[in-house]
């Protein structure tokens, strides 16, 4: 019996996607408060980055630094937060976050610190827009 | 004029050195409440993960695993966090920390949650000689 790749539901409920890299899910957060993506590797049952192979991790390492170099690039921001905690939803994710210095939690972490602000619309699309612009994603 | 590298002098405070690897300085947090260690790639004027060339990245994300599988093991922790964040202090070190379920900010992360707690110098020399062992540190 094969166990198949299915997205946590609190992930999918809590963003909207992007579009898929060779090894992970690349997801929007729904909270404007940072641009927030989040990365998901498509494999069943990963709770660890050391769950991964270690060419896995790799390839993980390389679709978080293309996804950082875009993130960065489009929004301009003053520092990225990358981290894969999970003690809340244990499927392996990995955040990257553009940070500003006026943004609603700075200088401190986005986990918990600030109420979750809606995206306007059209700001998410383009944010949306740029990001498949930037990003090798499967067609 | 070459800059050579320092540690900063506020993580130089909240730390106690375990050795080098490769690339990294190898640090445990001073709080009791986690065991936690923080890598420090031993390069100047790094911000940022994509400061790193890619070859160094890899060697990093190798020093990661390493750090990472070795402090699991020693902890026997219910989890991994792994974090790049930067924010209060701007030279990149990466967090490498064994979370508990009962630990003083689960599920929480650990940044800015709970006040430090000192250890007893015998864990804290425990826990050290164990990650010694672990590690393929420089002589």
């Amino acid at each position: 019996m094969t166990e198949t790749f299915a997205l946590n539901p609190v992930l999918a409920a809590d963003t909207v996607p992007v579009g898929d890299l060779t090894l992970s899910q690349v997801l929007l957060s729904k909270d404007a408060n940072y641009p927030w993506l989040i990365l998901v590797p498509k494999r069943p049952g990963l709770v660890e980055i050391l769950d991964l192979s270690e060419e896995e991790q790799e390839q993980l390492l390389g679709e978080i630094r293309q996804t950082a170099s875009a993130l960065k690039r489009i929004t301009a921001c003053d520092k990225l937060n990358i981290a894969a905690i999970g003690n809340v939803v244990s499927q392996l994710h990995i955040h990257v976050v553009a940070r500003r210095q006026t943004d609603a939690a700075w200088p401190r972490p986005v986990w918990g610190t600030a109420p979750p602000a809606p995206y306007a619309p059209d700001a998410r699309d383009q944010l949306i827009a740029d990001l498949r612009k930037a990003l090798p994603l499967a067609p």
